[in-house]
């Protein structure tokens, strides 16, 4: 955040900047999603829903796990949240007491340890590397768990690095922490934004998983703010009064534009979408490699990919500072994403145009070379 | 809200139900409002906005205090939040650490004991009456500040009895609660929707007085999620960092929509529905009184009416569930507001029109006689 803010500022002042630090994607909501909540808002549904969701959005997303991941999701199980965030802020009230430690991957979604701090319960980063694709293994969840462990998040794909976890892997952190009397937590945030094979919804490991998703990235609602849940049943009166008491509900024009997102018409635009992300990442990352950056492990998913700087003989936070003021390209430094390799790391976010892309790895290329 | 969803029961199984226990206007959102919100969503504006919200937006609300209550607030005090919610989340979490307690009224806005408890701090209810207008008073924060207390939330009017506070108590407070080197906290949710001569806002005794608002009550747009709050300026960082980690922002649309709330041109549509409220209320207020429900203080603002049952010869519990029942009127229990004196109070709101307010007297009347 600290890099878009001085990029701002450089824009201010008459400079152009590449922006490759933007976590959401640059496309605008489709015109079928906006004119659903228009059509709803003329239809003056501008009142409070009920705290989970409208009914026939519940509904619609356990028909869309039902005909996308074949995978049979009560209704009953589904609360839609103020996005994502509001999905993960009531996963950990209502799962984790003060205290207790979640883990998770450091790399890893910087505001995962906020949420489990708002409420005194602990995220423990572990630290991971390309030797498992930037994910927890179920041996890694073994060594790190403690006395005071009581859950674990994973992405999947995560952020930064875009990485998948393979299925058996996450079977085998499920039976761990089932065993353990834990939490499986599943951000599938960028789960619809995988290019070749889409891996399976941690849904489906049983009705004990908790699955955190959201209308942001691929429906393309980020400032909408819609997610939802699904969360094991005997949580599901808790999080009604947990939701009832802290968001009374997520946004009612926003629900209704969603119900249209969900609609098999709308995938179509959606994926031809994803397709010009997936343009975006075929070029830039052999791009990035003829530059020195090294990314260890093929980003399957999501519209980032986590570089190692090293060669380049510059520690992140430097190079990300160089390259926006003097060559106007914006990145990531690691340390938005945690500790580990944070100093020899970079983040690159593919959410602007082609065209964009090239001109920043063009400017790259000649600061890089003078 | 147990009362709410027995009603939609019985509505489903063919009865009807006249509705006064819904804590929202009937009124769906002005016109001038929603085509705001549809001119941003077909202008694209379908991103993240900063985590404190549209600059245009944060200078408009300061804007409104300077014109509406003349009182002078910098733009870079107001964060804009999903709803009022968003903003008492926000100032429990930055002002208070586990353990601190916040008196509060008892009874009182029942959500607000659950934020405090969010962020492992303690709402404690202060028992309040008719004596103090069910407001807290000087004397009685003085009375109850104990070891751990570290803040005072009023709410002005309050609910569920639509009292206000004095503004000489309200300083009293506030320099009270200042001298221990705690916080106060001032919901203003329904400062609006006061009917006669509406009080000074609390934004006026001091920069270090944290002032909570919404876009939900007289504006109209509940279903929406807006609010915002006003802070101390040393707080702004800690809020937005906590604002950009557990909310992103607030919803892109409505806060375009709610640039068009506070243009000049939608006051006079919002004053008329503001003036429907206050002809329920001078049509319910005397007619409850005949029907032996005694409301020992003129609720003067919101839209709640807060009523003694005991002479009536039930208690609080079993005279709403018969009158549902039995006679098709809703209304809801004391125990929703706190413990003191719940037993025999109950809150009727008159956020449905004049005819079914009428409906739902005659109505009880006539079961009452039976």
């Amino acid at each position: 955040m600290a890099i878009l803010a001085r990029a701002r500022e450089l824009e201010v002042a008459g400079r152009d900047i590449v922006h490759l630090e933007i976590g959401e994607p640059d496309f605008p909501t489709p015109d079928a999603i906006v004119e659903a909540g228009i059509a709803a808002l003329r239809a003056g549904h501008t009142h409070y829903t009920p705290a989970l969701g409208l009914p026939a959005l519940r509904a619609a997303i356990a028909d869309y796990y039902r005909d996308r991941h074949d995978v049979a999701v009560e209704a009953g199980r589904v609360a839609v949240t103020p996005g994502a965030s509001g999905a993960l802020l009531l996963a950990m009230a209502v799962l984790f007491d003060p205290g207790d430690e979640v883990l998770m991957t450091d790399p890893g979604y910087p505001c995962n340890r906020h949420f489990a701090r708002l409420v005194e319960a602990r995220g423990v980063g572990v630290p991971v590397g390309p030797e498992t694709g930037y994910q927890l293994t179920a041996a890694l969840v073994e060594r790190h768990w403690g006395p005071r462990t009581r859950g674990v998040l994973v992405a999947n794909p995560g952020n930064p690095a875009g990485t998948l976890i393979e299925a058996g892997e996450l079977r085998a952190i499920h039976e761990l922490v089932r065993a353990r009397g834990g939490w499986l937590l599943v951000d599938e945030i960028y789960h619809e934004l995988v290019y070749d094979a889409a891996p399976d919804s941690a849904a489906g490991l049983g009705d004990d998983v908790v699955v955190i998703n959201s209308f942001s990235k691929y429906f393309l609602m980020t400032g909408w703010r819609l997610g939802w849940l699904l969360a094991p049943p005997t949580m599901m009166a808790a999080i009604d009064r947990l939701a009832q008491n802290v968001f009374l509900a997520a946004s009612t024009p926003a629900q209704h534009a969603a119900l249209a997102a969900l609609a098999p018409d709308t995938r179509l635009i959606l994926n031809a979408r994803k397709e010009e992300l997936k343009a975006r990442r075929d070029f830039l990352l052999p791009a990035l490699a003829g530059l020195g950056f090294r990314v260890a492990v093929e980003p399957r998913g999501a519209f980032y990919c986590y570089a190692d700087v090293s060669e380049l003989g510059l520690d992140a936070e430097t190079l990300a500072e160089r390259l926006l003021v003097e060559a106007g390209v914006a990145i990531t430094p690691g340390a938005d994403f945690g500790a580990h390799g944070a100093e020899h790391h970079v983040r690159f976010a593919y959410t602007t145009s082609l065209t964009r892309i090239a001109e920043a790895v063009e400017r790259m290329r000649r600061w890089l070379a003078a």
